[in-house]
């Protein structure tokens, strides 16, 4: 019998229960919060369609996405094609399906493909998205997303209400210290024009201006250098996103001066959504950052991204992307979203010490002597119906190892029940305060009462 | 702009809210059911090594398996390597990941690697698996699986714990008509010797029993015959497997006459476990079934599925498995598991009208005029706090422009609010019921009372 590993592959993660339950008390958290403010739940495939995918992340999203290798004929036919020719297979022959890589390409092609959705589609969506990306701190090859978007609608309530949902839910799940950095897509463009970086270089300036908070100012400088932009540009450029100013208001104004008219637009747009967000929990969270960049492409608006201050790097981002859902080749919609990283949530939280205490095993672990195996089955059915988490310890044992077992760790369960000859005649349990030591007798049917007290 | 198909990949789908809370109501009855007979949570990765996953669930089952696709530089010598030696790049050298291909490999894979796992180790595991199927009524090639499983243990109260979890969820979800079928893959095997069938065609023999009740006996007989089993002991079989008896007991009883000494230890430990399962939710839903042999090669106990009379096939099913553990080639560890299919389920469900009334969209819609933007948003904020799911018009229009949204398809919101200049002044809403059309003024603290009221 040879071994074989039992590792989970490089950057995926088993999830044992303890650790489990308190994923699922953020994501509970995080999902009535969404449902509050009228978002309605939307799942779609894990696996999409190539055609769907690619484009839409700019080129290293391309490359980091799982493609699913084709089969049988399919697999014959390319393999065997490349070969008759006396070439290497291609990637685009192996594949023409891949694993989901975000939430917003899905809700995009969703929003294209069903009329009967509403108008305003508010949707969230908490689901995993898989990029083969190198594995970190925080950072997986599975993980889950939470987002919140509204398609249908250029007005910018729709960039607060996502806004008022992402502060409400962090705040909610305890945090106190977050802000919402904000950009504007057409700012960033206005000011990488504006500091004479031709139109053709405008993306590649983007993905350089985006690794700023990575790899500093120089960096960026020699980024920018690599990538054909003069470095009186570079230093411009630099300069502008470098402007300080005391809040918000100032920040904005000083950014005024430095672009052109489509730059102050964009501004006016941010000015806007700074005073709506006011009436919302969003409000003193929001600090206008002109270092943001967000590594997507799709972007057409503000940008948003979440940070705390011990946690490099983001705990979410997002912004408003109008030209998407029109990729598929149909109808132009508008849309505006936010996306929370829950494992980036989480690394916080643990650190932090910010869980609840949640048991992963049962109340009461139902130990049994000198009586028939059917016995602790059907009493764990009656106590059951009280409601009660109830395990049966599965064999004949001394009692001694029975309640060993119900303090071993991954079970420690708070409750033993002791069920022998004499408790069976009485119809009354032996209940074990595990903790205290205390022991007392218990009608059947008072069970769930004593161990709620 | 050329258009993209914007229809999720075959045999994958969306669920839009309405589907989804649907699922989700099953998904949490589920839930709840198991976490009250002990089991804990475990989530295991959707991509798995193939080491993990080939030679587990028989041959159709390792093809059918979704393999992910080399990138970058593996890919390259894979597929370059072999240009090189003139052949067609092999499958084997493209891939060496795939997806979940069920739940209980993982679980066995998990046992074998964490050590600090409780002794029974019960778990309950809902999450999709991948299986690259012919897709058709209730059969998707993304699906979710329903598992209860309990390792560590050989005693049979094991089985009837996982039983009853099954049978409960099942009664709970408002199931009265359900049968779970059971049989001994010892039995069978002893079913299959006994028919004078070599032990090396065991296997096989069983592969064709498994398509019994899609092909029929004359289908099962021609399978043997071409898996070269003689027409003599085919008939054999078929004759013992159709066995009939009035009850449990009588078809044990004569089974028991046509098998050997390890086919009657078999129905003994059938007869033990019927026994013990009397005691439980399980005990009226047992068949004895001696044509039932399951698919999955890994089985080596007692076998179950579950069923309903108005949809072929099964709505889930199990078994036990003492070596699947072993093969990954550390220590031996016994277990037990049963599998519901969601989606077997949810189609039941559906065609006889099974579900509660779940409303996908907000409990009210805010709708707002001559009123500055950032009033709705501040009454929203209020409401919310109050527990409701509101959701805000996003744009200036008509009353009755938003009126209509709020009774449109997916929105079906049951309460209008109206936030006009006068109710704003007075700090009053004007609360619509969308379905009698009453209206009333109600303090904005009150709303809440007054919606659920």
């Amino acid at each position: 019998m040879s071994k074989i590993s039992t590792k989970p592959p490089s950057g995926m993660r088993d999830f044992l229960p303890a650790d489990l339950l308190r994923r699922k008390h953020v994501v509970g958290v995080i999902e009535e919060v969404y449902r509050q403010h009228g978002f309605a739940p939307l799942e779609t495939p894990s696996i999409e369609n190539l055609s769907t995918l690619l484009g839409k992340y700019g080129d290293e999203g391309d490359q980091l996405m799982y493609r699913l290798l084709h089969r049988r004929d399919k697999l014959t036919r390319a393999t065997e094609g490349a070969r008759d020719e006396g070439r290497a297979a291609e990637e685009s022959e192996l594949a023409d399906q891949g694993l989901r890589y975000d939430l917003t390409v899905p809700l995009a092609r969703v929003v294209a493909q069903y009329g009967q959705l509403p108008k305003f589609f508010k949707r969230y969506q908490i689901q995993p998205v898989w990029r083969a990306d190198r594995p970190g701190r925080g950072r997986f090859r599975e993980f889950y997303q939470c987002d919140v978007d509204i398609t249908g609608t250029t007005s910018q309530l729709a960039e607060a209400e996502v806004l008022s949902a992402v502060c409400t839910a962090l705040s909610r799940l305890g945090f106190e210290d977050f802000e919402v950095k904000l950009n504007h897509r057409e700012l960033l463009r206005a000011m990488i024009r504006c500091s004479g970086i031709a139109a053709e270089l405008e993306s590649t300036a983007l993905v350089a201006v985006d690794k700023l908070d990575k790899i500093g100012p120089d960096g960026v400088a020699k980024e920018l250098a690599e990538r054909g932009i003069s470095s009186d540009s570079a230093t411009r450029l630099l300069e502008t996103i470098s402007l300080e100013g005391e809040d918000n208001a100032a920040r904005l104004e000083a950014l005024a001066a430095t672009v052109d008219e489509a730059g102050r637009e964009a501004i006016a747009g941010l000015r806007e959504l700074l005073d709506l967000a006011q009436s919302s929990p969003a409000g003193p969270r929001l600090r206008v950052d002109p270092t943001l960049a967000r590594g997507l492409s799709y972007y057409t608006g503000p940008i948003f991204e979440a940070a705390v201050s011990d946690l490099a790097g983001s705990i979410g981002g997002g912004g408003r992307y109008d030209g998407l859902v029109g990729m598929f080749g149909k109808q132009e919609v508008p849309a505006v979203g936010f996306s929370l990283g829950l494992e980036r949530i989480l690394v916080v939280m643990e650190e932090r010490g910010m869980y609840p205490e949640l048991g992963a095993g049962p109340e009461l672990l139902l130990c049994w002597m000198d009586v028939p195996e059917r016995a602790p089955l059907e009493l764990a059915t009656r106590l059951r119906a009280q409601g009660l988490r109830v395990e049966v310890y599965p064999e004949a044992a001394k009692l001694k190892k029975q309640l060993t077992y119900a303090n071993s760790p991954g079970v420690d369960a708070p409750w033993a029940g002791i069920l022998g000859k004499d408790e069976l005649a009485a119809g009354e349990l032996s209940l074990k305060h595990m903790q205290s030591g205390e022991q007392q007798r218990v009608a059947f049917d008072a069970v769930a009462k004593a161990v709620r007290a």
